[in-house]
C-alpha cells in the first residue's frame, strides 16, 4: 500500500463513519420526530435526509460511474427548500434509498486506485484540470464529508 | 511534489477554507448577535468560538509542537457547557485568540513533510501505533475539519 493509498483510505474511513452517524440518527427516534423542525423555521430532519441522499448521489455522475440512482430527489431536496413541495417520499422510502446509495457508493469506491481519486471529476474539463490539478475526485469526497458533518451538526439539535 | 503531499495539501486547503468561513461568520454581525442562542436552549456563538479555539489549540501538544497557546480556554469551553461559568473572555479577545491560533497553526503546518503527517500523534503510544497505523496526525486533522464543519452548520442557524 502506498502512502497515498493510505491517506485516501483514511478519507474513505471518515466518509463511512459519517454515514453511520447519519444512519444511527435516523434509527434513533419514532417516525414523527423526523417531521419536527431542528430549530424554529428551519429544516426538518426528513428534508435533510433527502438532501444528503440527493447531494451524495450526485457523486456517481461526477465520478463518471454512471447515472444518479435517485434523480427524482434532486428537484425535491436540492433545488427547492423544505416545505415548498406538497408530496415528498416517506421516511421509510428515504431510509431505504440512503442505505442503498451508501452500499452502492461503498462498492464503487472499494476497488478504485489512487489514479482514480487524483484524476479530474466530470464537472471540470481536461483543460481546466490542467490549470487546477486539485479539482480531482478526492476534493469532491472531502467536500461531501464536510457537507455531511455540517448537516449532522444541525440534526443533533433536534429536540424530541 | 509526491501524490501524498498533494493529498495532504488538499486537506490543509480544506482546513484553511473552514477557518475562513468561521472568521467570516464572526465578522458579519454586531457583537450582541453572538450572545444569542443558535436555537432555543442551545449554545451561543461566542461559546462555539471559544470551543473551536480550545479544540483546535489541542492540536499543538497532540502534534508534539509545544504547549497550548490558550490553556485557560480548555476548562471554560471543553470541560463545561455554555452558560455554566460566570465569566468568559470577551468576543474581541476570543476573535484575537482565534486569529492568532490560525496564524500559528498555519506556520507550523507550512513546512511539514509527509512523514510528519503520517506519524503517530502524541496521544497514541508507539506500541499502539504499530497496531493501528492510521492513528496518525492526518487523522486528527481530518477529524478537526469535520468538527469545525459540524459547528459551522449550527452557527449558520443563528437568527439575527
Amino acid at each position: 500500500m502506498t502512502t497515498t493509498s493510505q491517506v485516501i483510505q483514511q478519507l474513505l474511513n471518515s466518509w463511512t463513519a459519517q454515514n453511520k452517524l447519519v444512519t444511527a440518527f435516523f434509527d434513533k427516534y419514532e417516525e414523527t420526530a423526523y417531521f419536527k423542525e431542528i430549530a424554529p423555521g428551519r429544516n426538518r430532519p426528513i428534508y435533510l435526509l433527502g438532501h444528503l441522499i440527493a447531494v451524495n448521489d450526485g457523486m456517481i455522475p461526477m465520478f463518471g460511474l454512471g447515472e444518479r440512482m435517485f434523480p427524482q430527489l434532486e428537484p425535491l431536496f436540492i433545488r427547492t427548500p423544505d416545505r415548498s413541495v406538497e408530496a415528498i417520499p416517506s421516511l421509510s422510502e428515504l431510509k431505504a434509498n440512503w442505505a442503498k446509495l451508501n452500499e452502492t457508493l461503498a462498492n464503487y469506491f472499494a476497488n478504485k486506485d489512487d489514479a482514480f481519486w487524483l484524476d479530474r471529476h466530470m464537472n471540470v474539463s481536461p483543460e481546466d484540470f490542467q490549470k487546477e490539478p486539485l479539482r480531482n475526485k478526492l476534493n469532491v469526497l472531502i467536500s461531501r464529508i464536510n457537507h455531511q458533518s455540517f448537516h449532522m451538526g444541525q440534526l443533533i439539535l433536534l429536540t424530541v
